[in-house]
C-alpha cells in the first residue's frame, strides 16, 4: 500500500464518532502510514485503536495514547475533533464557553509540543471561534490552521440537486462563507444547476423564493436534519472533508470547498477573525481570498463576520483568548 | 475520482453501524460511484445516506430505498451486514435462529432479483450458517457468495504483535479456519514472528504455553474485547475487511485473509458446508484449497466443521434450509 507521506498524523478525539472514522479514513485514503489517536477516554480510544488493528492496514503503524504531549510530539498533521458535542436543540454558540477552554489549552499544547505542525484542522463547535482560539495560542502562522467549512456547501449542492433531481455533481459552485453558524452567508451567484445559474432559476416555477429561503434555511441549521434523522450529530461527513483538507495539505493536488480561515483584512473590512472564505489548499497551508458575490451576498458576509465578532469578543471577556491588541505577543505570526 | 468499476455494490443493513461505515469506505476506496444503500429502518438510512451526500464524492451516484427487490436490482456485488446485533454476553450461536431466516429470505431475493450477481459477502452472525443459508436458496454457484472470516486472522495478528512488540506487519501467516466462533480452529504452523515460526516460539520463555493459549483463547473469542472496551460490537473492521474482498473481486488484485466459503469435499471429510478455509479470491469470485497445518490443527479443523455441521442440521431441523438431499434440487449449482 502506498501512502502519500510517512509524516505523523494526529487525531485528537479518536475515542469518538468523527475521531474514530477518521483514523480508518486516513489509512483507507492512504495518506501516512503514522496514525497516532488521542482520546482522554483510555477505553474506548483502545477498544477503537482495536479495530484498525484488526483492518491490518498494510504498513500502518498506528498507536493510541491519552496523553497530550506525547501523542502531538513530532505531528505533522493534526485533526481535533475534540470537544463537547452539540446536543439536539443546542445551537453551536451554546458550545461556546467549554470549547473555547479546550481550544485555548490545545493552542497552547500545540506550540510546547509541535511547533513544526504542517497542518492542522479543528472541527469541534463553534468551530471558527475554536479554530480561531488554537491559532491565536499555537504560535502559527495562519496558513497553519483551519476549520472545516466545506460542509454547509455541500449540504447546499445535496438541497439543490434533491430539488432538481440531478446528479449531485451537475450542482457546482456552492459556496456558503462566514461563520459556521445559523448566520453564515450562502452566495448563490456562483452556483449553476446543470450549466443554468441558480440566479436565473431563482423566482421562477422551477425554484420559487419560498422554496429557496426554505433551502437556504436547511442549510443554515447545518446538521440539524441529521440529527434528526439520526438521533445523532454527522460524523462521517465532518471525518472525509476534514481529511481531504489535510490530503490537500500533503499531495498539493486541491482542496475544492471553503475552507474556514484566519482573515485580518482591514481593507474589506474583515478584522482577526476565523471564518469560511474562498480558500486555496496547498503543500504551504492556506490562503484566503475574497469570495465573489453580489452586494446582497457581500452585506450578508459582512453581517456573518460582525456576529462571529461579538462571539470572539465573548471569548476575550472570558479571558480565553488576549484583548485584540495583544495577539501579536502570544503570536508573532498573526 | 477512478473508481474500479461502474457496478452497483448493494449495502444492506445501510443504515447500522457496520453497514454506514461501508458505504463511506467503499466510495473511500474507489471501489464503484454506484452504491445503493438497503435497510427496512427508513429515517436512519435516509440520515446515512445524507451524511453521505455531504462527503461529495466526486462521480458518486448513492441511492438509498426501503425495498429490497428495488435494493437488488441490477447489483453485481452485495455485503449484508443486515441481521440482529450480538450483544454482550451472547455468543454467535445464539443469533442462529432469527438470523438463519433472515438468510433464507435474502438468498430467495437475490434469486429473484439479482441472479447476475458476481460476489456477495454475508457477515451477519453467525456468518458460517448465515452465508450457507444465503448461498443454498439463492441458486448462485458457490463462488459467487462467501462469508468474512478475516477477523480471526487479524486478531490473531494483532495480538501475537502486541505480544512480542513488533510491527503488526512482521507477524506473517496468521491463518484461522473452519468457524468463524469459538470452535474455530487456530492454524499456528504457518505463522512467523519477524521470520522466526512460531512452533518455535510456543513454550519458550518469550511465550509459554499458557500465554499462547490466552491468545488462542482471545482470538477464539472474537469481538468481545471490543464490545467491553467500545460498548458495541466491533464495526470498523468488519466493514472494511469486507470491501477488501469484494475488492478483490471487481480488481483481481488479491485479497490476503482467508474467507467463508462453500466446502463440499468428501474426500477430505467435508459434506455441505460453508467455513473458513484457505481461499482465493480473483475476478471469478472465490475457490477454496485444503489449509496446510499440523494434524492436530487438521483435527481441530475437523471438530469445527463438526460443531458447524450441528447448527447446519439445527437450522434443516427448523425447515428453513432443505434437508441435505434436497439441496441440489433448490440450488442445481451446488
Amino acid at each position: 500500500m502506498n501512502y502519500i507521506t510517512e509524516d505523523k498524523l494526529v487525531i485528537l478525539g479518536a475515542a469518538g464518532a468523527i475521531g474514530s472514522n477518521m483514523a480508518q479514513a486516513a489509512l483507507t485514503l492512504g495518506l501516512t502510514p503514522n496514525v497516532c489517536m488521542y482520546d482522554p477516554f483510555e477505553k474506548g480510544l483502545q477498544g477503537a485503536a482495536e479495530e484498525l488493528y484488526h483492518c491490518a492496514f498494510p504498513g500502518a503503524r498506528v498507536t493510541w495514547t491519552t496523553d497530550i504531549a506525547e501523542a502531538l510530539q513530532g505531528a505533522k498533521y493534526l485533526v481535533s475533533s475534540g470537544g463537547a458535542p452539540r446536543k439536539e436543540g443546542m445551537t453551536r454558540e451554546d458550545l461556546l464557553k467549554g470549547n473555547a477552554e479546550i481550544a485555548a489549552q490545545l493552542g497552547k499544547d500545540i506550540k510546547a509540543n509541535c511547533p513544526d505542525l504542517a497542518f492542522g484542522v479543528i472541527i469541534f463547535n463553534p468551530a471558527d471561534i475554536t479554530g480561531l482560539t488554537v491559532l491565536v495560542h499555537s504560535g502559527l502562522a495562519p496558513s497553519k490552521i483551519g476549520t472545516l467549512a466545506a460542509l454547509d456547501s455541500t449540504r447546499l449542492q445535496t438541497a439543490l440537486a434533491q430539488h432538481f433531481g440531478v446528479a449531485q455533481d451537475d450542482v457546482t459552485g456552492c459556496r456558503t462563507y462566514g461563520g459556521h453558524g445559523e448566520m453564515m452567508a450562502v452566495f448563490a451567484g456562483e452556483t449553476k444547476v446543470a450549466g443554468t445559474p441558480l440566479t436565473e432559476l431563482i423566482g421562477t416555477d422551477r425554484l420559487t423564493e419560498e422554496q429557496w429561503e426554505a433551502i437556504r434555511q436547511h442549510v443554515c441549521q447545518g446538521g440539524k436534519k441529521i440529527i434528526q434523522l439520526r438521533g445523532r450529530s454527522s460524523f462521517q461527513s465532518p471525518s472525509h472533508q476534514s481529511l481531504l483538507m489535510i490530503k490537500a495539505v500533503m499531495d498539493g493536488q486541491g482542496y475544492p470547498w471553503p475552507s474556514g480561515v484566519y482573515v485580518n483584512d482591514p481593507a474589506n473590512g474583515f478584522d482577526k477573525i476565523m471564518m469560511a472564505m474562498e480558500t486555496t489548499l496547498d503543500r504551504n497551508g492556506l490562503t484566503a481570498a475574497m469570495p465573489r458575490g453580489s452586494d446582497r451576498d457581500v452585506a450578508a458576509l459582512k453581517e456573518s463576520y460582525q456576529h462571529l465578532c461579538k462571539l470572539r469578543d465573548e471569548v476575550i471577556e472570558m479571558g480565553v483568548l488576549p484583548p485584540l491588541d495583544q495577539w501579536t505577543t502570544v503570536n508573532p505570526n498573526l
